[in-house]
């Protein structure tokens, strides 16, 4: 067919892909792919013109083992539009008899699609300046129940975390507009919570309400958010998806974004199928969220160290001057983990306990010391025994975890 | 942890998931799965009060070797909102360590919730309806090569596909509005030649232009199909997602939303990981597309022919009055798969061939005629043995594939 070309030198504006493929013929598996992801399909058509197929066909260019690399033309995207591109390089091709598993591992995206996006608007320096922090990771925290109370408790909640000590409180995943809790009171009352605890404590806080929802009505709770004097909304980023994504990142409301990832883990878990977490962070920095869950190492979500670090570097290191992504840590975290987490993130990094905050024997705020408290004495490079009292507590209650 | 209670019967406002479940301690995974997905975290939390957890946890109320069923209080949702519904039962879950593998096999939506959706505002009457065609399967092709073509040479073959018997023409998931075929361009002469066709033929036809993109541009490129006369858009629902799609749905156009699922095999392929396309259909059901590719059983994607039918059956089947989508049948299909695709679709399938139409020896006009001989035939109870000319060709090519 003619899609493998190992002699291939892919170029400045080629978008190199890299899928894991398991295939009883792996040469045939990796020409399948390549066609299928740009202009081919099963059977030669009489309508494909030799300039197309010279011009804007993928080519192989390496396969070793099971791992084959493959160079898109950048001319076969449209700029400024991620599911166009996913429609190419992440497609049909799962679903191809010619492929028992296929992982897309990794990208590199051209300069100019890259910068046909708008990356984050704020990224690690923005929300560092927004929240006034410099040398130390940012502390936040999930109200739980995850559901279930009503604004004035969540809004009771939010007051108490940020008092006792977290930079930052967020709504969790499945939390949007429920009869329960509808969005708007929610809002109005935990941002007047977040007035009080910065004027009690003296420092600049953060409250994340998670907007999740059809485009227009996602627009309109950020508007809202913006009218309202915060600086945070959180989006679950999959669910939602790109196209609605996009049309928030567009709309410029200089809003910081906080990226989470319900779902992800459908498509990006399996070494064998699907398509890394890797990958789409790279997407998610490109679109310009400004914050994005990138995994734990050590909590309650699946993720090894190797794999998280090179995720917090793609969306920290450098890419065509786009602004990097605040990584964040969070699922099953708490006090006791700090030692580990910062010997594993350093200090860029947004550390969530969400049960590990609210689960503290003395509730909510004591918990939110306790965090504080263990990243105090790590930050002094104080190992945590005789602690103070708040941490006492969470200890006796989660241990400590060992540094990694 | 108190999620499961397996004398549970659920209620008529409570949703139902059913996962596969892989994991060392079942009963300890089912309880972290319901706990995760509704109020629940990885501790206890001091803010959780009794009422909250008797009101809204999710139940597991059955337990059948690998296989879970979840009742989920309809409370925990937000009406109209798909991204929180699906970050609530396919979110965070599939990343948890106490699970190996986690896949959604299959949803029941209660009637408040469906309802709070539109559904199909087309469904397989309304398309009949536009197209003037009654008692049989609706033919089309999708042009190829898949990208490349100008949009000249675009509107060329979407007029020779129409004039050799094509009921429909669609582009492919990969070409939205790229440099050498902007959409706009090709939306206009694709829809003239829509019209040449139409007036040489005597039947209805239609064109279906990929509108993918960034919301708002999306909801631009569907307006001018509007304006423009057009009857029908296609969308890659799965890079969209949900957000997007919701909104463009709730814009009712008035024009037939075709639903591409490029990307889907990424997380409902593996059977042991993931969400099924069964799941995602109903969803998209719900939503409101109004014709979806549910797979092929004789093709190049993979697809077992019982799960592909139980998926035509949740898309066509009784769902609280909302319209049945009509299900498109494609990839890598020729003439001689119609006997086989008749066998196992009936007559409400839309079937979409691409090489099996451009491929054809004479071309894509010749290719198209081909696909109505064979119609016709198996429709007259025919076997496609002394067939005419364009359709002998086409069996000299790719031979006639066994009635299943």
């Amino acid at each position: 067919m003619g899609y493998v070309e190992l002699t291939y030198t892919p170029g400045e504006d080629d978008l190199i892909c890299t899928f894991r493929v398991k295939a009883h013929d792996l040469r045939r598996a990796a020409e399948a792919v390549a066609a299928e992801s740009s202009i081919g399909t099963w059977t030669d058509v009489m309508t494909m013109k030799e300039e197309i197929r010279e011009r804007l066909r993928a080519r192989v260019f390496e396969i070793r083992d099971d791992v084959i690399k493959v160079a898109y033309p950048g001319e076969l995207f449209e700029k400024g539009n991620i599911p166009q591109i996913l429609s190419s390089i992440a497609g049909n091709i799962f679903g191809m008899r010619e492929v028992e598993g296929l992982r897309l591992e990794d990208v590199e995206i051209p300069r100019s699609i890259a910068l046909s996006f708008s990356g984050p608007a704020f990224g690690i320096d923005g929300v560092r300046e927004k929240l006034k922090i410099e040398e130390r990771p940012l502390v936040g925290t999930i109200v739980k129940p995850k559901v279930g109370l009503s604004p004035e408790e969540h809004a009771e909640v939010v007051y108490r975390a940020l008092r006792g000590g977290c930079d930052l409180v967020k709504d969790d995943e499945n939390l949007t507009s429920q009869d329960f809790n509808p969005f708007e009171k929610r809002l109005k009352l935990s941002l007047d919570a977040v007035k009080r605890a910065e004027d009690e404590t003296g420092e600049e806080k953060g409250y994340l309400p998670n907007i999740t929802a059809e485009t227009q009505e996602m627009l309109r709770r950020a508007e809202l958010v913006k009218e309202l004097g915060g600086k945070f909304i959180t989006v679950d980023v999959v669910t939602c998806g790109f196209s609605g994504l996009q049309t928030l990142r567009k709309h410029d409301f200089g809003i910081i974004i906080h990226a989470h990832r319900a779902m992800h883990a459908a498509f990006t878990r399996k070494k064998d199928h699907g398509i890394s977490m890797l990958v789409l962070a790279k997407f998610l920095r490109m679109c310009g969220v400004d914050q994005l869950h990138i995994g734990t190492v050590v909590g309650k979500m699946e993720g090894e160290k190797e794999d998280v670090l090179r995720i917090r570097d793609a969306i920290t290191g450098e890419f065509y001057g786009i602004k990097p992504v605040f990584p964040v840590a969070s699922g099953g975290l708490h006090p006791g983990h700090i030692p580990a987490l910062y010997s594993i993130f350093g200090k860029d990094v947004i550390l969530q306990f969400g049960g590990g905050i609210h689960g503290h024997p003395d509730g909510t705020e004591e918990g939110a010391r306790a965090v504080r408290e263990a990243l105090s004495m790590v930050l002094e490079g104080k190992p945590l025994d005789n602690p103070p009292p708040a941490l006492k507590k969470a200890i006796e209650k989660w241990g400590i975890s060992e540094t990694l």
